[in-house]
């Protein structure tokens, strides 16, 4: 009964064989001009229904967000997201790092997504070619948000028009585009170009991969200076194909998605039955893989007892103890049972 | 017939394996507080006799080299090295991104050696605390070098008498120590802290590994800032256990020393018969497993014929056309012996 | 009458004069080894009672502030500040730059002023030693505020007792502080080091002098490295007595104190005749040199008529129109007659 | 009898009583909006007969030259010197820290001067598009140099070749270019724009003023993020007439021109009278103001005992004693002539 994160599960037989077959097929063209890494970027154009659009898989999520946001902003550009986004709140100035100074803006908004209305105003100041002021330059959001929510395509839209009224780029941080994705049930790209979104980092290493995620740009011009900002960031993999060969397996047959949905369906069972029970309530509605939600001491101390595993989460009200708990591509449905048992029984 | 790169061969089955049963083993804890890193250390302590030497995998050598150089030098900080070193000649300003600026300085000697003489010069100019210079901070030296040599420990401790002198830090790019290693034959602390080397990015990529290098902090202090650094360069793995398991097989039972002794010792195959050619001449001693050599035309019109695959290197003569060959973990002396006997007959 | 900012205004004609004899009367030594460089620290040290203290010219706040921040604060650093603090609202992310990528959290409060259990709340959260977490470095304070506030030791002091408990350094970026301290009136050191403050930006540039700040470290050890990082930020002035020249004679006789006494009285003659006109309101307590004051669209119009000059400033209730007016060391009280006089008439 | 530096003489008579004025004149517009800032870039549009041309003034040369390159060169540039630049023996990794990382590569040359065959060399490598090397951004050169030599127009157009052949700018740091242009007697233009000159770095604080250089773009498209570039180095000077207030003198009336003259007809006298001596010998020609000269110890002995000053220089022949005399805008001919009195009788 570990729902602690999804970053402390396995990895999918799949992808596993296909890292096998990878490395004992012989040798293989260097950097990413190896067949797997092709045959990614192809499978990726194909599920964003977008043939040019260009792709470079990294070994971390904070290596895909930073490096597409560096691609989106000058070292005096201002990028804006949300409090809560990883980028801001975690990752130790990685964003600062590859962007070489751009300065991080942080725009407010009700379960972890960003307010349009407040990003329109704070996009609406008059600091555009005033050298006294970072220079607005990137919308960051994170799909599904750091409070399990998702936006929608037209929540993504209203977002995106404050940035191209304002020449900025949009970026996603898709470290649960997955998710995400099953939960909407529209096409890739719906939910991506379509309504706006210049770059995503488009997560698998939370959902049944090893390690890998890729950068992808939707708008071509912006990957221009990509390799040179990856290669001295250490990102570009000499045998590249460790991180290729799990993503094309990870597109291969709507992996990536039956493991997603997998992962909401079990979350979606977790809280059909915790929302069962008095003294629980949910901080936020659960629309991905991710629950918060407030447990009462006698559920929790039976969970503990039990040697269920998760984390506890910040609540606003005095008193009240929240946690989180995060389901995955592997969760035993069993597990959820034997949870919600011990839960139900406190 | 495949001598290009070390970095286009494919991975050791006792590698792979271990990646499997590390992903298909239940959950872990994240971000490499995980067993397999923590055993990664252990072994790397008793490899090296160095029960407080501190270690952190990382995905690449670049990603290696450049953290440690970032350990070692203030952003107004000197670094030595030889002009040909991967991390001045390649890396594309990677070391001067991960310092925040600090200067590479180039210190020529012969077989791509850094000469302890002209080392010793440079360090000895008066520039410590006067504003208006870098301040020497690190020498770096690249084991085996980038033309195949080895230092010896002795080569190493005439370094490192100048750069204890000045309160510098020695760093090692060990993307092929265990050739180098192979090749003295010696105990791997000879060859590194004991000779006075601070800092080792220990390879292991070129090696028989999918992808996974070392950063070995024989001086703990050293590391301090390490988990920083590397989290804002997008190089903390949160399932770290990617990089670990294949080093964990790597270090386990000498397979890592193995490997490079199968690989040197197809270099000496290829050059015992090479050099029995006329108009072959050998650029740089063949200590590891890399042979720069001199080939005549009608050899090399032959080779080209039959498919065999190696890279053009410069020549400083004028009208002589020289060549890189590179032997791996899994070369098949088949392969040697037939590109011998392809070469014998031209 | 303009009151548009007191960086428009010219130079008192000692700090001229000085300028003038610094630079015909003969040769000096370079880079800051010249006598008013040196009496400038001494200066110093005997106003803020503090004989080991380190101080350094610089031309403009911006690098006062960044370089003094710099010197506070890893790459991988928070420096938490008011969400108006110049630099973090302007500067254009020249703190990010000089630190290599530190971070900026805002903490709010009244009136500009950063609110010391915000801070302490921050400060309190379970970050330290955490990989995934900019590291709390740095607290900036700004002396006067924005908002033409001041600080009063004791508030400082509040402040600080968050920066102590959990190892952080306190700035005070201190543009005007002799405006400060000329309300306070207290000694130096008790609206500095001996309330908190590791280092303070002190201005002078929008008090008299042509161009000229000085960081002032009253912790010598984080001076360490500031020579290095002023002079590859292209501070480090080879005729450095340009600026000392200015200091010395700022800081000779009082007269920065006396420039900023007048500086205020000026901008208190202007609130005693403005708050006596109907429609008016102040946004913010007169401290200092600065009021930020809601007129009336006859007042308003009158004056744009009669030709004073002053900024428009954000309100936050609809339909009300702010300005912000400035004072200066030279302000002359005839002005302010007039422009009082107009607004009366209006 | 100073012959240290031309950074240790005070200034014009001219400039300082143009500074006085400009701060006795009443308010101006700040951050350059003011009338002096603007004349001067009339005036040098007028001085380079290049209508077009965007200028900004800078406290010192150190920020000219990295704020130039800066806008020359990506993070994951090279840029091409003389060892012997100061921007790259000297300046402490300040162009590395202003181009957030870029690589200097260091091309040799007699007197000081980049060799246009070597730099061709180096240019015409196969890195273009390859991220694993640096990309080719920019070279720089100095002029005068280091040695004291100066590039003619044809020196320089031999270097443009190159740099524009692979779509590099050229940078000249013309700390000294005042001297240079005194000695070739050629139109601005003809040693800058003409013959290849992208941005200038326009000396003055060597010849005369107080502390002031000026950025000057022939090519205003490179210009573009010079604002913020400047702003986030804390550049942007609020009292910007500070500067700019001394570069108007010294382009008025050829101020700048007769300044450089005489400091080089000074260089002449000494040397014509140094060469006569027996065991003297000059390291490089004396095209500017800068001198390279062994001396023999009955000299140097008795030059010290009469209190001439003057720096030690590296000789390549041992047992050889050199130094470097530099004469300025107001060296005195007396002295100059006790000088050689002393020498020859010694």
């Amino acid at each position: 009964m570990n729902f602690r994160s999804d970053n402390e599960v396995g990895a999918h037989p799949a992808v596993i064989a296909a890292v096998g077959r990878a490395f004992t097929s012989g040798s293989a063209f260097s950097y990413g001009a190896d067949e797997w890494t092709q045959r990614v970027e192809r499978r990726l154009r194909e599920v964003f229904d977008k043939p040019d659009l260009v792709a470079f898989p990294v070994v971390t999520g904070t290596a895909a967000n930073s490096l597409a946001l560096a691609c989106c902003s000058p070292p005096w550009g201002a990028i804006y997201c949300h409090p809560m986004a990883h980028i801001a709140a975690e990752e130790t100035g990685a964003p600062e790092f590859f962007t070489a100074g751009a300065r991080l803006f942080r725009i407010d908004g009700a379960a972890g997504k960003v307010d349009a209305v407040k990003l329109a105003a704070a996009l609406a100041q008059p600091v555009y070619g005033v050298p006294h002021f970072a220079q607005p330059a990137a919308v960051s959001i994170t799909q599904a948000t750091e409070c399990g929510t998702v936006y929608g395509p037209e929540e993504i839209a209203a977002i995106a028009t404050s940035v191209r009224r304002h020449g900025l780029k949009l970026h996603m941080d898709g470290a649960r585009f997955a998710n995400a994705l099953a939960y909407v049930g529209c096409a890739p790209a719906e939910l991506s170009w379509k309504a706006g979104v210049d770059v995503l980092s488009f997560g698998a290493t939370k959902n049944g991969v090893l390690a890998a995620e890729a950068v992808v740009f939707f708008n071509p011009e912006l990957a221009r200076d990509f390799a040179y900002r990856s290669k001295r960031g250490g990102h570009l993999l000499s045998k590249m194909r460790l991180l290729s060969a799990q993503l094309d397996a990870y597109l291969a047959d709507g992996l990536w998605l039956d493991n997603a949905r997998h992962a909401n369906a079990m979350a979606r069972r977790l809280v059909a039955g915790l929302t069962t029970l008095s003294g629980t309530a949910l901080l936020y509605p659960v629309d991905a893989n991710e629950i918060f939600v407030v447990l009462p001491a006698r559920v929790q101390d039976a969970l503990q007892e039990a040697g269920a595993r998760y984390h506890p989460w910040p609540s606003d009200r005095p008193g009240e103890r929240a946690y989180r708990l995060v389901t995955a591509f592997d969760t035993d449905p069993a597990d959820v049972d034997r949870f919600l048992s011990i839960a139900e029984s406190a």
